[in-house]
């Protein structure tokens, strides 16, 4: 799936790049995005995430627009992994790419579950 | 009481200078270390923020040192008010000075409270 | 004018709530987005944020849609007030209101210059 | 290097845990602590990011104490990693671990260069 990103002034830094960190924070909204478009509709997401990582391949400048690509590139028994492509939509010039990895997790036994079945036909299909 | 301001790079926006809305940021630092210090041990603050002023003198500059200052300026019946000054502390420049209203607040009934004697009295002192 | 805002996990606090000092960064998307639609194409603002308030009504949470408006509701020789009110859209309950002060700046001479008459003229129109 | 972390308020996300995003803001007041205090006083930092990763090994909650560990693990000829390890000074309970690949970068000219041999030994030193 891929969504327009809406960036915020504070997300620049001093050198007017979108800061380091902030590309997490992209990452999340599309995830969230994602989730309520395609998995269900609650913003009480079952899982923990467990691993990110962010490939910095061009600065996001003042002005820039962006777009960002959610996919689902692998399904193990209790953790997915989602890839990123953020990119700026005039030109499809990579800004950044990365990746999570999300463990299914049920909050009040505190602890890994197995995906169900449903969710990971959802999961597969984005 | 004074404490010196921790700031962070993302802090800073595109023209190098302190983002305005992380001023409320600070203040609220300096609340909960002035909380821990002089009141209480808890991080669970009885009370809600109702109002936030801040006037910005001059511009904090990325490397600039940051002290802040908080102290009870007003202790009404449910409310009370601390004022801030933010200052760089190698020559007390004034950088930005403002103010919050807190109501004591009861989240399980979900309605303000009368401050109780005791607290208003270690409100008073600092 | 009136913008849905895009809200961010990270704007939440432990409660659930949007945090007291992400108004202001509500606030200014406002006013970046009324800049470009009403006054000028450019994100190279001429001014400076010399004051703000935030008057915290009623809390948002996770999940309630917001919008904000924001309208000029006075200009000085070299300033003028912005005016902003948060709320759901759903049943237009007030969630925060607040106003920024900004002043016209030369940002080459640093100082303060008046406003020019073709800005006035737009910042009273909107 | 080892330095104690301020944490904020606003870090924390609705479960009461630091949100995944700020663990990479976490890797960068550590890496400016590390250069002003072992490579030079200087806050101009002649590298660009290139990669982040991040491993999250348990939560870091409201009041937990935190401190992060820096340490160079690779130098190559352009870029050198550094790893970061986050931990509860308690018991020393891992939170997070991660790296960031950096890209010895000349903002004039735009373009990568080779590290210099006297930053190559302070690199390799810490």
């Amino acid at each position: 799936m891929r969504f327009p990103l809406d960036t915020r002034y504070p997300d620049y830094d001093t050198k007017g790049h979108v800061n380091n960190a902030v590309y997490l924070t992209y990452f999340e909204i599309a995830r969230a995005k994602l989730w309520v478009e395609a998995i269900e509709e609650s913003l009480d997401f079952p899982y923990v995430v467990a691993e990110a990582t962010v490939r910095y391949v061009s600065p996001a400048l003042l002005g820039d627009p962006l777009a960002i690509e959610v996919t689902t590139t692998e399904v193990r028994t209790r953790a997915w992994v989602w890839s990123y492509r953020i990119v700026d939509p005039r030109d499809e010039r990579l800004v950044a790419e990365g990746r999570t990895v999300q463990v299914m997790y049920d909050y009040g036994r505190r602890e890994s579950v197995p995906i169900p079945d449903a969710l990971r036909a959802k999961l597969a299909a984005v």
